[in-house]
């Protein structure tokens, strides 16, 4: 079994487990720092290891398009990155969906910020990749076969979702969709590597589909199951613990459940009460590249001015190297100047800050 | 005395020494690492030391704009950043110098890339910030307060340079404007701190005024000597040796000599062999930014696509994180994908391959 669950708590649906995977344990609840490219932004894997973090998830959309050949001869992600302990990856469908130009263009992040084409069919999703011109199509089959290249521990099957989550007409299809989708994805998964595979329950916010879309891949015996369709955007804090509701009652209970793309603290708090194990977001490493400081109960941008004299740690309750060796005053100073030093800071910062509320998370189960 | 020689070479006018500050000694010849804004772009002081940095310089000029008051505030530079080790910084004048708008404008890098109104007199430069509008004055006696306030362990008075080394007359006017700041900065200069004050001799490319400069500044008994006006905008290396040999002979045998801005590896070995004592330039930090790896005797640029698949080390010979965590074909991915963790590992590299070769030239003397 990759999974075991040590402890459940007798007040909620939180529990405290362990996956096994080929490249070590992950104690769950757990939290995973983004690294998009094969690095977390701005920090080495040894100092992401030093903050506490067990796994990350790295982008296959972005690895594909990089060259995930290259990775794999390179001896895989692990090695290429010189990363030891797990990664997940995701499907690299995310990118691709049929969010609207707005959306698509916001999360793919081309550097000419030209709209992605792309068209679904039932084969996949096939598009032009705007700087080269290329035709590509990514299918469950090749999102496996990328993502085996890649050798990630935890891999995602490629499924459909829309961000028009009241729609019961649409959300219907993509779930159906899914399903057959993850039936080829689990079948084109050799299962002679050492690689989890994990689906993706959609369904909006529907009861129903939510049910069916778990019921229905739940049969198909993965490794794991993720939550989707409920950090694509805007949806708020309430609609996603409401999908979450409707979806873990009807999964395997001795199976890790990931909930894609969340979330804030109180988020993560709330979704592990409703039986969630494993979290990824971009929230703590995207905003401090914005200046934007995590503390207890509250956060503060680092570039205001009221920064300027300010010579306290950012949080003195806090161990990490920002605030251990450096002054507000100091790390005001750094983002006024553009310095990188500042991002580095604060990104360790917000990600111990997350690795910090896992380990309270972890002692309140 | 805060200089003492070691070794003398054989064979040419290189010596080996140690300057004595009151945050520890610099063994020379030295390199010094840029840290503008009191930080070298990308790294932590920590990282900055495990290079075999023994001294690092800062620039007054940028510190002074982003409040050289809070900095005194906070402790000092050292503790502002976090560096318990020697820092020199700079007068604080280069970039105000009558270069021609061109290469003010390049060297200042204002955000809003404005140019920058001076006016030079002999009180000293007048200029207007192009961001907020205020007008600033720039004394001798006033570039001495502000490298006070940030406690620098070597200072830098205040001199006057052209761009135009050729012209006798305007060349002649800064030798001379310039000892006169110089004896106001010495005058201004407290003498009661622990802090080290160097000269700047000026003269361009005509041997009697680089004698009358050295001659002049040498009798008000400074703790050190730059030579400046060789890394301004386009002198050839030939110039700048010509410049430092015209120099050096009149300046005292037992006071540290410091060539300003200088510079690649083979111009930082000839000006050793001349007798220079310590370096700083941006080069293997600025380079480093834009992909250029420097290897022995040569150097090449890591975005080419040559390096897609090559997993070797970018030199099998560095100790350095980048050469033994890393390939080629990771650093290639990370600048194609604008990773900051790129930028960080090349300047590592750089900076190493730097002190290694300050190390070869220890060896050599």
């Amino acid at each position: 079994m990759s999974f075991e669950i040590l402890k459940k708590s007798s007040v909620s649906r939180a529990r405290l487990g362990v996956i096994h995977t080929a490249h070590g344990d992950i104690h769950t609840p757990a939290f995973m720092p983004i690294g998009t490219y094969g690095a977390v932004r701005s920090l080495s894997p040894e100092e992401v290891r030093g903050l506490g973090a067990e796994v990350i998830l790295s982008n296959t959309y972005h690895l594909w398009l990089a060259g995930d050949e290259i990775i794999k001869k390179a001896g895989g992600l692990h090695k290429f990155m010189n990363w030891d302990g797990p990664i997940m990856t995701d499907s690299g469908g995310y990118q691709l969906f049929s969010l609207g130009e707005k959306i698509i263009n916001s999360k793919i992040q081309m550097p000419n910020d030209k709209p992605i084409q792309s068209k679904i069919t039932e084969d996949g999703v096939a598009f032009r990749d705007s700087i080269v011109g290329d035709e590509h199509l990514l299918t469950p089959e090749k999102s496996v076969e990328i993502q085996h290249n890649l050798g990630s521990d935890i891999t995602v099957v490629l499924d459909e979702f829309t961000g028009d989550i009241n729609n019961y007409e649409k959300v219907k299809a993509t779930v159906e969709r899914t399903t057959r989708w993850a039936q080829r994805a689990r079948k084109a998964f050799s299962g002679g590597t050492a690689q989890l595979q994990y689906a993706v329950i959609q369904g909006g916010m529907f009861p129903d589909l939510r049910k069916q879309s778990a019921m229905e891949l739940s049969q198909l015996d993965f490794d794991g199951y993720c939550i989707g369709g409920v950090a694509v955007g805007g949806e708020s804090s309430q609609e996603q613990y409401k999908a979450v509701e409707m979806s873990v009652p009807y999964l395997p209970e001795d199976k890790p459940r990931h909930l894609l793309g969340v979330g804030t603290p109180d988020q993560i708090v709330e979704a592990v009460k409703r039986g969630i194990d494993t979290f990824d977001c971009v929230i703590p490493t995207r905003e401090a590249r914005h200046g934007k400081v995590y503390v207890s109960n509250s956060s503060f941008d680092i570039s205001h001015s009221s920064f300027r004299e300010d010579f306290r740690p950012l949080d003195a309750s806090c161990d990490c190297l920002a605030c251990t060796h450096y002054t507000r005053a100091y790390l005001h100073h750094l983002f006024k100047a553009k310095e990188i030093l500042g991002i580095r800071l604060l990104t360790m910062h917000n990600l111990r800050f997350y690795m910090r509320l896992m380990q309270v998370i972890h002692l309140s189960i």
